[in-house]
């Protein structure tokens, strides 16, 4: 999708909802509903008032949304893709459980992060609930085709998420560091997602492969978009205070790109200031503008255009032409969204 | 085993070590360690840093040597019995260094823990990262049996812990609940690990089940006598404090038979002064008198020399003599062991 492409309205929404988006498989999402809350149904009383909490603070559901619709692009959404998207909401869910435990984020999507509702252990042990709960709905639904996607997705996540502690703080980090790092965390599962998503819908191989490369993609995309909000966005909106990756020492792209722009002295100024915190008093409108001024959002918008376009690219062959465009709106959703 | 068979020492030694258990798979007992340290190869430098660390802080390998054993009952030890004793490995690895953060402990068998040495965000994250690497080894290795046994195993794992937590400081608890837990938070990991040994010997569909249950038996049975170390152990050997588990509101069996034992007053005694958590300042003492005089460590003996009977009742018809004979050994070495 070209940002000429971007701007077209496609009328009457000008920037799609994941609700549009959901309309082709608006039934499978309410069956998709239902499996999920049956996970939490276990004799542990804890598990439930946790799946309750979480019902509340209820996600985009973004990654299941993207399984039934990569399913739907290749025929009729199954028990395999509704069980499919089940478990890539419950691995991405253990993984923010976990993110949040490690980050001590207090809040999430406006609601009391479970690290903080309960305690860092609930939240070390439901998220290995739910990475297990996961597993096992797959290996009995015998579903070893999502098992072989989705086994390596997990352990190339965990493999992001020690790799960004590794970089906390690094200030140097180059652009291929910082893409290796969001490849891992978030876009690979979406990749993993996509796939199995085109695999249940009875996809041939070279259109699960395309599948993946789009969920690859579009991750990429989403994450990027998802780092541009720190340094843009609005908590009223967000749900959580801007600033609180570099707070975390996380480095991302609109500040690895106008470091690189920068001129050495406004360089050297700005790693002074992050180096000494003193984005936490009073100059954090410093660091937006010199990741605007320096061309790193600009840079960060592009790169994401450039990944939906690439993204799209890949829908050519998609059969069934309501899931291609709600596909489509996916990639436009995931560089506009406001949150 | 009876009583009396315990005390019948096997000579030359009186109680078996590890290390003459492992006399009939030592060759592959070497492999295992060369696959284990593969695990940790990574380009995440962390990985490498807390592998070396786990390796220093070595384990005694309970776990793997069953597997192993399990497969020489009923063949030879190929590669799948490597791995398998590897994956079951790291899911117990991962287990315990989330559990010593959600404990907060500081040492295991005498060395940091991950939680101490580095932070909690890495254990949390290893923790993840060990998880999934043994389901990535799995579906690498087109082990899917082995992934049934061990993706519920994992699940009942995290459920117990689960229900643990919620039954902290339940001072009311009963046994059969306290066996519940032990059941799903070591029994059914050690039985799944037994029955892929036995499936990748080659063993027939009822010997893996009957390994199984040897496993399951000896789990409960090594659980117990783990617990038991809590009130009759010595930190020099255990590596450990005693009473550490009555400090984190674990209630187990010795206390739990005890407070049915004992006479209203001594109960109501002991119910208070845990309560008041009198047992940190100078009461400690009493409350081993309590577990001894009212029968509650005997009654913990006797249940585990039971599930040991149990156990070997279940190696009949192992075909390879050496590894019986091993697999006996590890029973007694179970309810026998000094830490």
């Amino acid at each position: 999708m070209t940002r000429a492409a971007l701007n077209r309205s496609r009328a009457p929404v000008e920037e799609p909802t994941l609700e549009t988006i959901r309309v082709p498989i608006a039934d499978a999402f309410e069956q998709f509903q239902a499996r999920w809350d049956d996970a939490f149904l276990c004799d542990v009383h804890l598990v439930g008032a946790v799946g309750a909490h979480l019902h509340r603070a209820f996600g985009k559901r973004f990654r299941p949304t993207l399984v039934l619709l990569a399913a739907k692009a290749f025929g009729a959404v199954d028990e395999e893709a509704l069980l499919g998207a089940v478990v890539v909401e419950l691995i991405h869910t253990a993984t923010l459980i976990h993110d949040d435990s490690v980050d001590k984020s207090l809040v999430r999507r406006g609601l009391p992060t479970v690290n903080s509702a309960w305690s860092n252990d609930v939240a070390i042990l439901m998220g290995d609930y739910l990475y297990s709960k996961a597993f096992s709905i797959l290996v009995r639904a015998r579903m070893y085709g999502a098992m072989d996607l989705l086994a390596e997705a997990t352990h190339r996540m965990s493999q992001g998420e020690l790799r960004q502690i590794e970089q906390r703080n690094r200030i140097d980090l180059t652009e291929a560091q910082y893409m290796r790092v969001i490849e891992e965390k978030t876009a690979c599962l979406i990749a993993a997602g996509c796939e199995l998503g085109a695999m249940a819908g009875g996809g041939a191989s070279e259109s699960q492969l395309a599948l993946g490369r789009f969920g690859g993609a579009v991750g990429l995309a989403f994450q990027i978009t998802d780092d541009l909000f720190d340094y843009l966005g609005a908590e009223s909106v967000m749900g959580k205070a801007m600033g609180s990756d570099l707070e975390g020492g996380k480095i991302t792209l609109p500040l690895i790109n106008s470091l690189r722009n920068a001129p050495e002295r406004d360089r050297r100024a700005m790693v002074d200031l992050i180096k000494n915190r003193e984005f936490r008093n009073g100059h954090w409108s410093d660091v937006v503008r010199f990741v605007t001024e320096y061309g790193g959002v600009a840079y960060s918008q592009a790169r994401s255009l450039e990944l939906a376009d690439q993204a799209e690219s890949e829908l050519k062959h998609v059969p069934d032409r309501d899931a291609r465009e709600a596909l489509r709106d996916a990639v436009h959703y995931a560089v506009t969204r406001h949150r």
